[in-house]
């Protein structure tokens, strides 16, 4: 997939992981505007600590990123940070860039040292490999235990031409919402401010990488980076309400990626759609939608194709939302399975044959209010057992 | 093992799970004194909101108990209360006790209403079959997808006599803090007050069974049952300070059947001892430990044998509890694994060693206050997967 006018990016091979490609390199020849979301766990890894203050000092402004897998860097205290440092001066060094322009990104094993030395080496071959056709490299190089690398793109009308939104990101293990080891990198080349983007990001965020659940974890280095280089000419996007296309492209590719990335998920082999209707307030609709998305016995559920609605709506119950179970029912797609806290009358071949779709659409309502949630979960089987008990992310 | 003073047990086949006992009845001839605690889930199973009625109409007195195990008989409306009723009915007559002192539990499907004929047709062999050394028969009834039965005992000094507490349980799956699918049923011969008997009970909770997490779904029929027959002799305990030596007894019992359901919990082969300390709060603290003992990745990192701390640090800073990495410290066993929120120096075949123990004991210090909280958590494996992808509960 091509990259955005004004984007290069490359993937090569540091050594910090055994034989695979583990070091990203994405370049915005002229600079980008640029805004971030990043993990709200406590412990906040060397390179979220250092790209939240650089990004805070260029005042939105990024050259270039720097992602490795393999070693997470976090809760390694100063000789970390020190490491994610030296990384990015290196960088900045090589490139010719300011340093707090230089954005370092890292996943792996928590608790160990960034080994600096292999990604310095490293540098000179990823910029020599830089190309505007380099962004598969560069997906292969951020993933850990994904599956396989997750990229999308979507287009938009911008004065009389069209604008691009690429992104590339690396989700599997600790997908949550409010961010989990997700590093999302996406590149436009239509002008905006950085404030705009900020609030376009939060938008997409909400209709994608929050819905997501995985296994309930939020990881230390979760970091989504949205970048504007302008390439495309014209006044910058700065009004909340500018650029509705760009903002609709820029969602979709955020679907996209959080889509495959549950899809995608450890050993993920089906999605559960799920929707909470009727809650009472949107808080208890979210943490209704939570309790299903994160339950165990729903997830292995999921995983055996068996329609066990009785499992979702136990999670529901133990959720804290409040609500008469004589007024929930459950949809399975277009099938009823509960009315009124009471078994509908269902085939259960039917109910079988819809929960065994890759996309298992479930609508819970409440019947105690208008608000409502909605959640995408993965199902949880064998692979990802195997995964989880031998790696060591 | 023997049943207290002034009890009988049986355990039968009733023909609801196939070819496996599966109701078990207990009796206490001249009655007992009575406490219980239900589930907490939105969605109570009709033995669930049968039993606390007639309970509170029978102000605490307890003559039979009935569980059947393969039929929750939860989110079964009026249906499912009506075939409840019929099933204590018919045990209160073939018995000649009050209705009100006879209590139905049931474990199982949710969303199947209770086969009442079938239970009823089998409870005159369960009557016939009661006897001092039934519980036995009982214990294994009384399960679903348990390994094997929960019984534990424990004796205590009573006026110059031993007085004795025992106790039988259903425990695999679902197991969570504030009750999850989980049967229990205590019996003892000392005389005491309905009242006295819910704080003792209450009391004892706290330490084992509220400690316990499986896999974080609390169920629809959670029950923790406590019946004192009184055959001991002697006045009554009323007030809140009596019989400590008996209330050692009762937490002993309850600390035994949490262990021994989380040791057998689904596909369990090891167990998370955790406690968390230095919080600002209790809340703090039970929500960094309930995080840690449900991450799935804490789970599967035990499964495997890894003492990956990071995954156990990354938990508790997604928990909502308010502290600061510098001063976070993680010790396991004996070895302190991370200090002031970095790593410790530490020989990995030690930490591994000890983490594949059967009882793993890991303590996490924030260092931000003086409030405590403990949890004792399964692994996950893949009979976990195996089970509960193929089994309806």
């Amino acid at each position: 997939m091509k990259l955005p006018k004004g984007f290069l990016a490359s993937g090569v091979r540091a050594g910090i992981r055994k034989k695979r490609p583990d070091l990203a390199l994405l370049v915005a020849e002229k600079g980008a505007n640029a805004a971030a979301l990043f993990t709200k766990n406590r412990f906040q890894a060397a390179p979220v600590i250092l790209g939240r203050r650089d990004l805070a000092r260029s005042r939105g402004r990024v050259r270039a990123v720097v992602v490795n897998a393999g070693c997470a860097n976090a809760v390694t205290g100063k000789p970390g940070l020190d490491a994610a440092r030296r990384v990015r001066n290196c960088a900045a060094a090589l490139l010719g860039f300011p340093k707090e322009e230089v954005i370092v990104s890292s996943t792996g094993v928590i608790g160990v040292v960034l080994p600096d030395a292999k990604i310095r080496a490293a540098l000179p071959d990823a910029k020599w490999r830089l190309s505007p056709s380099g962004l598969d490299a560069a997906s292969h190089a951020i993933l850990t235990t994904d599956v396989g690398p997750k990229v999308a793109q979507a287009s938009f009308a911008w004065m009389g031409r069209r604008g691009r939104v690429v992104g590339v990101a690396k989700g599997a293990g600790m997908i949550h919402p409010n961010m989990a080891t997700m590093l999302v990198f996406v590149m436009t080349d239509v002008p905006a401010t950085p404030a705009y983007l900020k609030t376009a990001l939060r938008g997409a965020a909400d209709v994608s990488f929050h819905l997501v659940s995985v296994d309930g974890d939020t990881s230390t280095n979760d970091t989504v980076l949205l970048m504007a280089s302008g390439a495309l000419g014209g006044p910058e996007l700065a009004a909340v309400d500018d650029g509705p296309e760009f903002r609709k492209a820029l969602a979709e590719v955020c679907r996209t990626l959080a889509w495959k990335m549950v899809r995608d998920g450890e050993g993920a082999t089906r999605v559960l759609d799920l929707t909470v209707t009727g809650a009472r307030t949107e808080t208890e609709a979210k943490a209704a939608a939570h309790a299903v998305a994160t339950s165990l016995l729903v997830k292995t559920a999921l995983h055996g194709g068996d329609p066990n609605w009785g499992r979702i709506l136990a999670a529901v119950g133990r959720s804290g939302a409040r609500f008469s179970e004589k007024r929930v029912s459950l949809r399975l797609g277009p099938l009823t399975l509960v009315k009124d806290g009471s078994p509908a009358p269902y085939r259960e071949k039917d109910a079988v044959r819809i929960f065994r779709r890759e996309r298992v659409k479930v609508v819970v309502d409440l019947g105690a209010g208008t608000a409502t949630a909605s959640k995408l979960s993965s199902d949880l089987g064998h692979d990802y057992v195997s995964l989880n008990a031998d790696y060591r992310s």
